[in-house]
C-alpha cells in the first residue's frame, strides 16, 4: 500500500508503476485499486475516437495543453489501435504524444495490453480510476473507433468526442452511423483541407436526422440489468426529480471544426465540452451514465473472479481433455459446463 | 423432447418452435439443445457480412437457391442489422427473404432477439446448431457488418463472405480493415454499377498487402485459453501433423465479383467457397477453428450458468441497492463482488 500512498501524495513514478501493475494484471493489484475506490469519481473523463489518420493524438495533444492552462494535472490515455483481430500498434500516436512530455503536469500512457483476463476495455477503465484518484482531471481517452472500442468508449467517458477529416469518404456515411451515434460532439479536423465544408455539411445533415429513441447509454447496461432492471438514478441515487433527458430536453450532437495542428477551433472545442458536460449534470444523465458503468463493472469484475476460480481450481490437462470431447461430440456443452461448475462451484 | 423426435424427423414446425424457445430464452430449452448436441457438426456454415446496402440479402437468396441445386436442405439465418446501440432492424431483409419462402427445402429465419443473456451472439449459434442437426446444410448466416458481429461471425462461420459494392467509399479503406481481416471472400456486388472496376482495383490491392501475421482466429480464444493454452488440436484432436496454415500454405482471400440481382458470378463464389473448405480441411485449419468455437462456446454458457445462479440467488433490492453504494463510493467493486460471491458461491 506504500505504493497507493506515494501515488495519491503526487508521486508520479509511483503512478506509472502502478498502471504497469495493471497492465502486468498483477496477483494484489485489486487491493491497490480498491484502497483507491473513494478517491476516485472526481475526474471528468473525455473520449476521443474516430478513424485512423483523422489527427486525433494531434487533437488530443492540443486539448491537453488547453485544460492545462486552469488544471493543475491533465491525463492522457491512449488506447492502441486494437482491431479486434491483429492488435496492432501505431506508433505514430506514441512518437506524437511525446509533445506533451516535457509538463509535469501531464501524465500521458499509451496503454498496449494484450491477453488480460478483463481484456484491453477493463484495463483502461482502471489506468483512468488510478488517474482520477491521484487527481488528473480531466482525462482524456484516445482510442481508434473500430467495433468494440467504441461501446467501451462510451461506456468509460463522459464526453465522446468523434474526430473526422475531409475527404475521407462522406459517401460511405451509411457505415459510419455507428461511430456518430456514440458522438456528443463531432469534431471535423484539418479543416483547412479541401473538401473539409463538404465534409461538415454532410455531417451535419446525418446529425440533423431524427435519432432512434432512446438513449444508447440504456444499450449498454450489462446482464446484471435483468436483475435491477433499467438504470434509475432517479429511484436508486437521488430522490425526487425523474432522471428523465428525453425529448425536447435532449442533447443534440454538436458539429465543431478545428484545425489541430495549428490550434484553431480548440477554443470553441473546450467550450463544447464544457456544454455537454453541464447538460449531463442539469439533467441527472451523469448519474445515469455513473450508473451504467458501475453496474458494467460489477459484472466484469464478478466474471473475473468467478473464472479465476475456475483458473485455480482446475487442472487445465482436464480441461483440454474436456474441450475435446466435446469438440468430439461426446459430451455436450451444458453437461460439460455443468460438470465445471460442479468441480468449482459445489 | 417430442420437439427434438419432431424436429429430427425432418418437421419444419417443430425446428421453427425449437428456434422460438431459444429466442424467448425458455427455461428448458439447454435440455433440448443437449439432445441435439451429438447430431450438429456436420453442417457447413457461410457468414456472409457486409455494409448495408451491399445488396447481402440478394446474395444470399441467389446462394441458398445454387445450393439446393445439389443439397435437400438448405438454412439461412438473417441477423438484424444490430448497431451495437441502437439495435434497429432492417425490415426489408426480412421482405427479400420471402423470395425463398416457397422452396419447402430452405428453412430461412430472421432474427431479432434482444435482452437475451448471452445476447444475440450465442442465440444465432444455438439456432445455427439446431439447424445443423436436422439436417439443414449449408446454414447461411447473414449479418451487417458492425463491430463485434464481426468477431461473432467471424467465430461461428467456416467461410466469412465479405460482401462490398461500388461507389461505397474506396477512400476510406483504411477503416474497413478490420472488415476485411475476417473475409475469407471477398464479394464485389453489383459489378454492373459504375466505378466496379475501381473499386474491385483497390480491394484487391488492399488483399494483396501483408497480412499481419498469425491467424485472427488465434485472437478469438476466450478467457480459458488461458488456461488451455491456444488451440491445438494437432495434440489434442489429431495425432500426428502439426496444424500448420502458416506462411507459404495460408489461405489468401479471394475476391469474387457478382451481381446477385441477375445471378452473375453466383457459380465462381459457390467454387471459391468450396477451394475454401478444401483448404481448411487440409490444413486441419478447420479442427481449429472448431477448437476456439467451441472453448468460446464453453465459456459463454459457464457465464450464463454462473449469472443464471446470481439472478436466482439474489434479491434484486440487495443488487439495486449494492450498485448504489458502489456508485457512491461507500463500498469498492472488488469488495461488492467478494459479497456477491460469499452470497451466492460460497
Amino acid at each position: 500500500m506504500e505504493l497507493v500512498r506515494a501515488a495519491l501524495a503526487g508521486d508520479r513514478r509511483a503512478v506509472a508503476r502502478l498502471i504497469t501493475r495493471i497492465e502486468n494484471n498483477c496477483e494484489d493489484v485489486q487491493n491497490e485499486l480498491a484502497e483507491l475506490y473513494p478517491y476516485a469519481g472526481r475526474a471528468y473523463v473525455i473520449g476521443v475516437t474516430g478513424a485512423p489518420g483523422a489527427g486525433k493524438s494531434t487533437l488530443v495533444g492540443q486539448l491537453a495543453k488547453a485544460y492545462r492552462a486552469s488544471q493543475p494535472k491533465v491525463g492522457v490515455v491512449a488506447v492502441d489501435a486494437t482491431s479486434p483481430f491483429s492488435g496492432g500498434a501505431i506508433l505514430g500516436d506514441r512518437i506524437r504524444m511525446r509533445d506533451l512530455a516535457g509538463d509535469p503536469g501531464i501524465f500521458v500512457r499509451s496503454m498496449a495490453t494484450r491477453g488480460n483476463l478483463g481484456g484491453l476495455a477493463s484495463t483502461t477503465a482502471e489506468v483512468v480510476k488510478v488517474l482520477d484518484a491521484v487527481g488528473y482531471d480531466p482525462i482524456i481517452v484516445e482510442t481508434v473507433g473500430t467495433g468494440q472500442a467504441e461501446v467501451d468508449i462510451a461506456r468509460l467517458a463522459h464526453t465522446v468526442l468523434v474526430v473526422e477529416a475531409p475527404n475521407m469518404g462522406d459517401e460511405i456515411q451509411a457505415l459510419k452511423a455507428g461511430i456518430l451515434e456514440i458522438a456528443d460532439i463531432l469534431v471535423v479536423n484539418k479543416c483547412d483541407c479541401v473538401g473539409a465544408e463538404r465534409t461538415s455539411a454532410a455531417l451535419e445533415m446525418m446529425l440533423n436526422l431524427d435519432r432512434a429513441g432512446g438513449s444508447f447509454h440504456d444499450m449498454l447496461c450489462s446482464s446484471l440489468a435483468l436483475l435491477t432492471g433499467p438504470p434509475q438514478p432517479a429511484t436508486a441515487l437521488a430522490a425526487g426529480k425523474a432522471a428523465d433527458a428525453d425529448a425536447g430536453n435532449r442533447w443534440r450532437p454538436r458539429l465543431i471544426k478545428t484545425n489541430a495542428l495549428q490550434g484553431e477551433g480548440i477554443p470553441d472545442l473546450v467550450q463544447a465540452i464544457a456544454d455537454h458536460r453541464q447538460y449531463l449534470e442539469a439533467s441527472q444523465e451523469l448519474q445515469r451514465r455513473d450508473w451504467v458503468r458501475v453496474m458494467h463493472e460489477l459484472e466484469q469484475t464478478l466474471y473475473q473472479a468467478l473464472m479465476k476460480r475456475l483458473l485455480d481450481g482446475i487442472d487445465p490437462a482436464h480441461l483440454t481433455n474436456l474441450l475435446a470431447r466435446v469438440v468430439a461430440r461426446e459430451i455436450d456443452p451444458y453437461a460439460a459446463v455443468r460438470q465445471l461448475i460442479a468441480q468449482c462451484w459445489s
